[in-house]
């Protein structure tokens, strides 16, 4: 179809078809857009019974807006529309009219932007990362738990894939409690709405893009959180699905192309090889099925391939970043999408917020394949990497294992050591997002055993180490997922969020001493940690673990932090001399958390299973 | 010292001090060079009581060999000299006359190169590499098993760390036998001079650079066994070690230049941190300490940054290629030498023989840090990789993990699938050596728990894979180090490599019928593989492991050999169709080395634990 110019307030007519005249509920994704934005182009994708054999009207107010094309779908039910907006366009209501097949007509909004809420500020390693699983943190409307008209209306706590209750309101009564943990960044699970028979609650399974899930709560309660909560300093980590959708999503029943998923008759699973990517000896269709599988019955995959599906899926992002001022992204499921799309999609977002961060999901412990995504990256095959950030799954690995064991020459802190002297692997290793655990894995306390020292070790260097910290809701207080690796337990209830709850970690009712202590020892860290510019900006040193103790340090002009790690069951003596490389000459330095003065003209002695955070005074 | 221009058949006079006249022995190292080299310049160290004193005189025959410049050392045992022999000099003697200090005449003899060595031909994947312990193989001459004078006096077969007596002459009565056997490169634990107090079989800690080690043999005899073997279609590999020496080389004692080795005084050790080469982070002395510190008390570390010490290294090396007509070199624990060092040695021995091959040791399990090494990475820091080969020490572990164990998610031969799709950190991933074992780890029969079929498995793979295939002397007749990790024992007798031995590997004799089977199946294995242009330079393919079934494909040209392992203790059916993509549609198969038809019209069916290897008629 040709591009068509409009003159001012005037109407093009294009004839798509001749049908009989029906009256119809039309939805338009995206439900509005705004003016200004870097990218002048704006797909909107109309679906309604018929539509895609109505006649169509376009009116703007001025030449600002042009239609550039209409495209009917596979389906009769879509109508694709193109519009060229112009930088100098100012906020306006476009009038579609549908006539025909259809007779309706629709106000569309070109909104003006909001600098206010700061969209697309980005995230680094200033920051503390805060993941929480919305029905599972606290639930602070108990009149949306059970929503007539969805699948699942089923509420029991007792149930771990079940749906417990938490929403919006229940992040937003914690506010408070991030802010004074020292929590900068919020990044729920998925918040839209995921209307699926079962096991709804985790919410990678999107029935609709557009939607906040109702039973967490609506968009206006979303953006008065997020609001609130950027008053507080904190900003929010969008959630964002490209590879697949629910099961139930509202167009599976209608498909707008036939290649809109994949596989969408046999269904067929990924055979999740995530290395056939990268492998040069593969095969065609280990590939394919990596990429075009099903990451489970339940997740249709996306076909990022068909053009639209690829813009649908940008331009849902880029709504939720400027409709929320979110500071960024965490891409779920990252290798299992088309590699040429997830280039296209980081350039788009990018294009539109410089800032930006997005922290791909790419669960391997071989850090060249995670090296593979990040921007920066010019691989062998010709593939650039273009994701600004990447999950550090193998520092993970070695953290949690290193902790947890004895030191030995392949054991304990060797294997942190190793995990960072690989680094050069990385274009940048300060954009990997370091954690103890997530919403997909047992949680830090039960994976050390239940070892409080432990665990404390492990947050200590994530709080120290190169990258940008990320901690699990409930960490603080030593949530545990004992004797099972179900993940509805370990995304358990965070205690105090429902009414009525005997432990309240955000009061400390009820808290065991460990618990408080704990809590109270990770709020000091977190706090202080806001202010070290040498560990938000420093360079990084380490000296290679030697009989139990691991030594690095982070500097940043004047500014130095030394951390002193030791695995051992006893404690460890420091002799200056055996660090002088990082600590210069100065024997005077302060315990970083009590602020006590240490003198290193001695031995210093750190404690048994602990790690001593030191700073120049 | 200025450059001093030598007229026909002159003598120049260099005076250096004045000393009393004293009669010597003296030596010159190299003791022999070659006209129509590709370098021009050669640097001679002269060694004996006050040379350094002395004033030397240098006979030329005509001015196609110049002497550069004479120097001191840091001993006044020792010469420097250098000399720059043009591309059109002939065979030649020079005259190098000693007076004032020491009073003496030597006659340095530079020879014609001879091409019929074929010196530095390289070996590829074509190759099958047969490592062996001299001291552990056969012992051809009994005459020699203990030599007057040296420090190691007891001849003890059943100390696993003492000398058995194996020599050259004992390799060379099996050279029919290895040919029959289908090798075609030798690569034999260090044969020079290690005249050290204990343990001096390993061949790790030499004393003399430039002899053969007495209880082995001598120069001519080495120099026949290459010759007979290179008749046999066998080449030698030179198994050369850069970083170390043993504690009683003759230098040691009267050091030309106190920097000649590092820690001289102090011994330090090692600290083995290999990742502090690649590491981003590490500190000056955790890289400094593990470059130059000792390998272990009885091996002192090279200083390379001497260069002299640089250039003693590099023309030892090339006299070893040149004498006997080497295709290439295996390189001794390579990271822990100079790293500068070690790209200006393969530029100068490439620069000499330019298809030269050399595998390098870096016995590491991260594929990153193995490929930092070779020839054609461009390494993030800066650093151009340089040896042509590596050592693939990764997929000996993935290897013989795989098939030791049962399939899993994670386990058996997806490791191997795992560690080939990591191909792509490689510069050139088919100039890897692979193996099942090697002289410093347990052999593959007893890393696989003495499983015959799991020990066929990895012989297989190895014979198939992309890689030049090396396998370790007693492999084909299944020897143990059953219930120790002794390195003695790992390192046994070959049998009947000793008069009298009940058993004999050569002969067949004694010989249980497992190992005769698995002996003859080797050879039969190994001398089919010699005629497989696939395997030697064909494309690779492989399919992600599914349900214990491992498929990969070599093609090159019209010839294509399958390969399908199944790691299921029950048989494994394989229709046609499940690896249509490396079959292609033909059905008519060959097991390649029964002959046998295969029809791949129906199923066909691999049995239990076992790698059948097909190929077009």
């Amino acid at each position: 179809m040709a591009k068509i110019n409009l003159k001012n307030v005037c109407f093009v007519v294009v004839s798509l078809c001749l049908a009989a005249n029906v009256s119809a509920e039309l939805r338009v994704d995206p439900p509005n857009w705004w003016v200004g934005m870097a990218n002048q182009e704006l797909e909107l994708l109309i679906h309604g019974d018929n539509v895609g054999r109505a006649q169509l009207e376009v009116g703007v107010a001025d030449d600002t807006v042009q239609l550039v094309d209409i495209k009917p779908a596979d389906s009769d039910n879509y109508l694709i529309v193109n519009l060229l907006i112009a930088p100098e366009a100012k906020e306006q209501t476009l009038e579609l009219r549908f006539s025909g097949a259809v007779d309706y007509t629709l106000n569309y909004l070109l909104k003006a932007r909001d600098p206010a809420l700061g969209a697309g500020q980005g995230y680094d390693a200033s920051d503390v990362i805060y993941l929480l699983t919305p029905d599972r943190f606290a639930n602070g409307d108990s009149s949306n738990d059970r929503v007539e008209g969805m699948q699942e209306q089923v509420v029991d706590r007792s149930a771990p894939y079940g749906r417990h209750g938490g929403d919006l309101q229940g992040v937003r009564e914690h506010l408070d409690y991030l802010q004074d943990l020292g929590v900068t960044q919020l990044w729920m699970n998925p918040v839209l709405e995921n209307d699926q028979a079962e096991q709804s609650y985790h919410g990678y399974a999107i029935t609709d893009h557009y939607r906040i899930d109702p039973r967490y709560g609506d968009l206006a309660l979303m953006m008065t959180l997020a609001n609130e909560a950027r008053a507080r300093g904190i900003q929010f980590i969008w959630d964002v699905i490209p590879n697949h959708s629910g099961s139930y999503h509202w167009w599976m029943q209608d498909l707008p192309f036939k290649d809109w998923v994949n596989y969408p008759d046999s269904r067929q699973r990924t055979n999740h090889r995530r290395e056939s990517v990268q492998d040069p000896y593969s095969i065609a269709s280990d590939r394919e099925n990596f990429q075009s599988g099903w990451f489970v019955d339940a997740m249709p995959d996306l076909n990022q391939r068909n053009p639209h599906m690829a813009r649908y899926l940008i331009q849902n992002t880029i709504w939720w970043i400027e409709t929320l001022g979110l500071s960024g992204l965490r891409v779920d499921t990252y290798p299992y999408s088309d590699k040429a799309f997830m280039a296209q999609w980081n350039a788009a977002l990018l294009a539109e917020y410089p800032n930006l961060n997005s922290v791909g999901e790419e669960w391997s412990l071989n850090p060249s394949i995670v090296a593979y995504w990040q921007d920066g990256k010019h691989n062998s095959d010709g593939y650039l990497g273009s994701s600004p950030a990447m999950m550090d799954f193998p520092l993970n690995d070695s953290l949690l294992k290193a902790v947890a064991e004895s030191e030995a020459w392949n054991t304990g802190l060797t294997r942190v050591y190793q995990t960072l002297a690989n680094d050069f692997v990385y274009a940048n290793p300060n954009d990997l997002v370091i954690f103890p655990d997530n919403h997909d894995m047992s949680r830090v306390f039960s994976q050390v055993n239940e070892s409080v020292s432990a665990t404390k070790m492990a947050l200590a260097m994530i709080a120290t180490l190169r990258g940008i910290p990320q901690i699990f809701y409930g960490t603080e207080i030593l949530m545990h997922n004992r004797g099972t690796e179900s993940h509805g337990v370990i995304r358990s209830d965070f205690p105090g969020g429902w009414a009525g709850d005997a432990v309240n970690a955000r009061t400390g009712a009820g808290l065991s001493e460990e618990q408080l202590e704990f809590q109270q020892w990770t709020r000091e860290l977190l706090n202080w940690r806001r202010q070290q510019v040498a560990i938000h900006k420093g360079d990084f040193r380490h000296k290679a673990p030697f009989e139990g103790l691991y030594a690095y340090r982070r500097t940043y002009q004047s500014s130095t932090v030394l951390v002193l790690v030791n695995n051992l069951d006893v404690p460890r003596n420091v002799p200056r001399a055996e660090v002088s490389e990082l600590t210069g000459d100065s024997n005077l330095w302060a315990d970083a958390l009590s602020n006590e003065s240490i003198d290193f003209s001695k031995a210093v002695a750190v404690p048994p299973k602990s790690v001593l955070i030191l700073q120049t005074p």
